[in-house]
């Protein structure tokens, strides 16, 4: 660890690690579609929340406004390529659930489609956006959870050991990456600096 | 991959992976602090903006919102216990900087130290703010990017394979993880479902 040994460099939209989000919604005519989205996470406890940051150019930027609601789903290590394909076309021109196979099920709380396939879903209800330039955000309540029973750990949550979560490395390293090992348990580890 | 195969489950503030974020704010009196916050990211590419999502019963809510400004610090590996560690404590209680050892410098963009001795640092400043419940989501332009040279990749930017990121599990698995294995390169891996 050399202090002070940084240097200056552009300012520009690096963080590590990234999420992978697989965001869905409906359209106006009742199309589902879905998106990869790197850039959200939750951003509250109490109510549940989780944001998404979009460009205005998406469809699901107007899918949501006109909806009111999203889903979020969590790809596995299985679904790269299927995480980066609703990435690169858009709804507009395809039907991104068709092409990959993926099973859109109306959620029973938002008008937003989970996907079947996917280990966990969180369905969310548009509570603030807010424009900051060439991106949006949007946050939404958590209203619904849907999980896999075999990915629920031992307090009956999702395991990120178990939902062989994927992220994306940024535009500094252009690749999707697995969790790897464990460090250290978390409100714990330093306890020993006390 | 079973469709169909989820359950309903209690609504909660569950996502994978977390972000593992350093929060560096001067508070009134000018004293340095750091604070761990798992919940942001990355919200805008153009300005480029970061998130932290904060309660207000932590010193750094009320710094951010004097300075106006924070910045956001990426532990490594090294630095796990460090990274817990400021997550447990007080900056009211205590001086997190000699506790730990680090570095504050002072950015040279915003009212807020830099952690000298972790790989990257966004030097933020406050653009957006809202309550959401519990937790407050800031939004920060950043206006200045610390690196060290030794992480930068072939384009210029923090590379995750070399900042030796770590990343919070959440609660359904409350430990913190290193970065794993490469598993397919962005806007790239799905071009095969065309």
């Amino acid at each position: 660890m050399g202090a002070m040994s940084k240097k200056a460099i552009k300012p520009t939209s690096v963080l590590h690690p990234h999420p992978v989000l697989l965001v869905g919604t409906y359209g106006q005519d009742g199309k589902p579609n879905l998106m990869n989205a790197a850039w959200g996470g939750i951003c509250c406890g109490t109510p549940p929340c989780v944001s998404v940051a979009l460009r205005e150019a998406t469809l699901t930027y107007h899918n949501i406004l006109h909806a009111q609601a999203f889903t979020v789903n969590t790809p596995t290590r299985e679904h790269v390529a299927i995480a980066d394909y609703v990435g690169i076309v858009s709804g507009r021109d395809r039907d991104k659930f068709a092409d990959t196979g993926l099973t859109p099920v109306k959620s029973e709380h938002v008008k937003a489609p989970i996907v079947a396939e996917l280990p966990f879903s969180l369905e969310c209800k548009l509570v603030h956006h807010h424009k900051l330039g060439l991106h949006t955000i949007f946050v939404g309540e958590i209203v619904g959870l849907q999980a896999e029973e075999a990915v629920l750990g031992p307090k009956g949550m999702p395991d990120i050991e178990k939902t062989q979560a994927i992220l994306w490395g940024g535009f500094g390293n252009n690749h999707y990456f697995a969790v790897g090992e464990k460090l250290g348990k978390a409100f714990s580890a330093g306890k020993k600096l006390q």
